[in-house]
């Protein structure tokens, strides 16, 4: 057989995986959304059928053996080419998946099911016991995965390296060593400055208005409602079932402005990279983002960079006004504008300000090292969570709900995706500094309410690669270095120097 | 191996192809609620992946020899036993679906999804022609299906068999052939009485309020959340996704009251056959229903029978009043009776009276065989529709959308489903007998609004028994005899002469 016809073949078993894996996703989304409570064991079995016969597909001999066969063909092509890309990513994703058996694929889709509705539980009745044997069993999951890279430089790495290809813990630990010692510093700065009000911010709030105007910004902003939908979830995430299908969740508080405000804003950030991808990647590995961090960087960046700033703001809060008169009519947007940026250590880290942000995270990390280090045990993390929480951000969550039960992660099994987050704010401002440096008038055309050269930035250097390259060659590829804590700092300190004066 | 351990062996083979088709269910499911409109393309292809899988794993020699293995097992357990009634079952459809290839499999998925949204956006337009080319291709794959049958008595039988296990074309004929003089004279009779009032069922409904109603009304009767929900979609229906989660849809029009009214009894009906399961069924061919016409039963006499009763609104129309009182605070409970069962020819089936109901699925099934004989070209299906309305029931539809439109089930691939509805008429009406007969007190118990002893009779008699046994053999147990139109006639005189006084 020629090479073109191995590699049509090789194609055609991705395409039927890549349903498989969008099938999957479904399952996840209607759990979250729709699903009626007494569905759970249903959908853990189905889930778990479903893993397993895609995990079994995927590492067949017949892929390795196309894999292997079409290696000296693809060493000839452009490596930036679809084909070569197409062939790399399969053969890291088939090397990563073969080593994990059958057994804990069926075992990990089980307790992940049952798990998530003890988490959703657990946190709505503040008891962590009713989720502890859960994330037990997950953490041993967990280990177990691990084990099956080992040898490994760290026990976190086998796990890190499903959302971001490529890195380490030692690399993750450098740039949260540098990083640490100055956020801290900021945080300090500006606590010392007369702090600015944003009690309009936990007014009430009518739910399908602050839908409603949430709908309006994205689609303004250029969200494509073709192929796309939101819905309410107790935690609100993006999914994505194929080009044409990508959905975002949102929840809405009636006394709290900002979750659904912002949420769906970073949301659409998610989706809209998901969107961007060429859709000749549709159906292939190379559909979606490069990873986690990357995914994070393009949220953060509509939630805050943009979401944030004062030129989206001079643009959109006539029409938030209009929409909330008694609650904003008196609220002159520099107020409004320094209450939405308010730095304070807060519980819940999707709720949390930039300064205070990746302070969140590098507490999960902690944990989650510490947790797979077995230096600590899961009957142990809501203490340790509260005296870690005590000494970075200098409050104690009052219950376990607005601690250590308030992420859903744990419950879907994902341990080392916290880290992303704070490499997505890093490279969110890496590449933000890029944007701005390429178009020099872009805080002039948002104040316009004009996102259309912003996106098409976003589409040409970042979507459109879908998940053709590594997290750190893409950053090389469109910033010239690698990820770097440096852009996210400046950016802070400058945000932050002019809303608090110092 | 010991039979037993085949047995389980084959079971854990089911419980995968259950949970496999469950998942189709539930895309399907999502389909028709809530995917965008450009998921389309990327839903064909899930399921044409997952069914191809499905299909396969179903007729595999695996399961072939199995089922060969453990026939003399199975021959000397009592016949009507789970074990007995799981083999039997599972080799009729294996004895099916190994006649169907692959490619057809996968082919009739990706049709029967692009299908579906071009019908709707047909029905929509009032665009027949925007549909035909699907339509085409789906009767084409209607008569591919057929061949693999060959030879049979009659091109239709494949298809019927799929719907209703062990009826013939000529049964249906037969039973059909006994009911239609006696319908067409029923109704000449009716059409000679003084016509009955039912201006108030198109007045101003708030959609809200009448959402409530169902969903108040079907909870009273016993239906079970914790195991389902609503959603609303263009075309009602009932779908499963194992014991633990069974959904049904409806529809609302703000200025027609029956459609949610009796859409959500109707689906109610449906839903509560599954949910009535034995839960050991789960994950096997046993869980569900008998037959569409079985199931069809169940719902028409939680729309009909019971849902269009005196006695059943003797107790919900105090409750309906209240929530209309505008609308309905001057109907007395006899006019509003007489409304809802108001005889009068139409264009829409799902909204037919008792009386003209079956006509309408006369007309499908005889325009389908036609279609299948190829006597007739699906060109010319509109005009043949409205030819053979005309005849039927004195009308001619104003449109396709109201005419050969109006129905999901061709778009799906449904050929040879229709005569399923109109022998769950006759067989609702031949239960009703048997269950008056033994619970004497059923209207009293209805009027206090107590639906216990009628839904632990249908529970015990029907609903637990799954799909143990073929359609036939299951009313022959219950009622002693065959499919029989005669107590559907004796229902409907009975109804009428009272309401029409004759």
């Amino acid at each position: 057989m020629e090479p073109e016809q191995k590699l049509q073949q090789l194609k055609n078993l991705l395409a039927e995986i890549a349903d498989l894996n969008q099938i999957t996703a479904l399952l996840g989304w209607d759990q979250q959304t729709y699903m009626p409570p007494a569905g759970a064991e249903n959908r853990g079995y189905q889930l778990a059928t479903l893993q397993q016969i895609t995990h079994t597909k995927f590492v067949s001999d017949e892929i390795g053996k196309l894999l292997d066969d079409l290696q000296p063909y693809i060493n000839q092509l452009d490596p930036d080419s679809f084909d070569a890309c197409l062939v790399r990513v399969t053969r890291r994703e088939y090397e990563r998946e073969i080593k994990v058996p059958i057994e804990w694929v069926a075992e990990f889709a089980m307790v992940t099911t049952v798990a998530y509705d003890a988490w959703a539980k657990a946190r709505a009745e503040n008891d962590f016991p009713h989720f502890q044997s859960h994330l037990e069993k997950i953490l041993d999951l967990a280990h177990r995965y691990a084990g099956y890279f080992a040898p490994y430089e760290h026990v976190y790495d086998p796990l890190l390296e499903i959302f971001e290809p490529g890195m380490k813990t030692t690399d993750i630990k450098a740039i949260f060593n540098t990083l640490r010692p100055q956020q801290v510093e900021l945080l300090k700065q500006i606590a010392s400055r007369p702090q600015v009000d944003n009690s309009f911010m936990t007014l009430q709030y009518d739910e399908d208005k602050q839908w409603q105007f949430g709908v309006e910004a994205i689609t303004k902003m250029g969200y494509e409602w073709e192929r796309s939908r939101q819905d309410k979830t107790l935690h609100p995430f993006t999914t994505s079932f194929g080009w044409g299908d990508v959905r975002i969740t949102t929840r809405v508080y009636p006394n709290y402005l900002a979750s659904a405000l912002f949420g769906t804003l970073h949301e659409a950030g998610h989706a809209m990279y998901a969107m961007g991808s060429d859709k000749s990647f549709d159906r292939t590995p190379l559909f979606g983002g490069a990873s986690s961090g990357i995914h994070e960087s393009q949220s953060r960046m509509w939630e805050n960079l943009v979401g944030r700033s004062l030129p989206f703001w001079q643009h959109f809060y006539p029409r938030l006004q209009e929409l909330f008169p008694t609650q904003l009519g008196n609220v002159p947007l520099q107020a409004f504008y320094r209450g939405i940026n308010k730095v304070q250590p807060s519980y819940i880290r999707v709720e949390a300000d930039e300064a205070t942000y990746n302070l969140h995270i590098m507490l999960r990390m902690e944990l989650e090292i510490a947790l797979m280090e077995n230096h600590l045990q899961v009957k142990d993390l809501p203490e340790a969570w509260n005296a870690r929480f005590q000494e970075y951000l200098g409050i104690a969550p009052p219950d376990d709900s607005k601690g250590v039960l308030q992420d859903v992660h744990w419950s879907g099994g994902l341990i080392g995706y916290f880290p992303s987050y704070a490499l997505g704010n890093l490279i969110g401002a890496q590449l933000w500094e890029r944007i701005n440096a390429d178009i020099p008038d872009l805080s002039e055309q948002i104040r316009q309410g004009d996102f259309t050269d912003w996106l098409s930035w976003l589409r040409q250097k970042i979507h459109s690669h879908g998940n053709k390259f590594e997290p750190q060659q893409l950053i090389q590829r469109v910033t010239g270095s690698k990820i770097d804590p440096a852009p996210y700092m400046r950016y802070l300190e400058g945000k932050y120097r002019a809303i608090y004066n110092f």
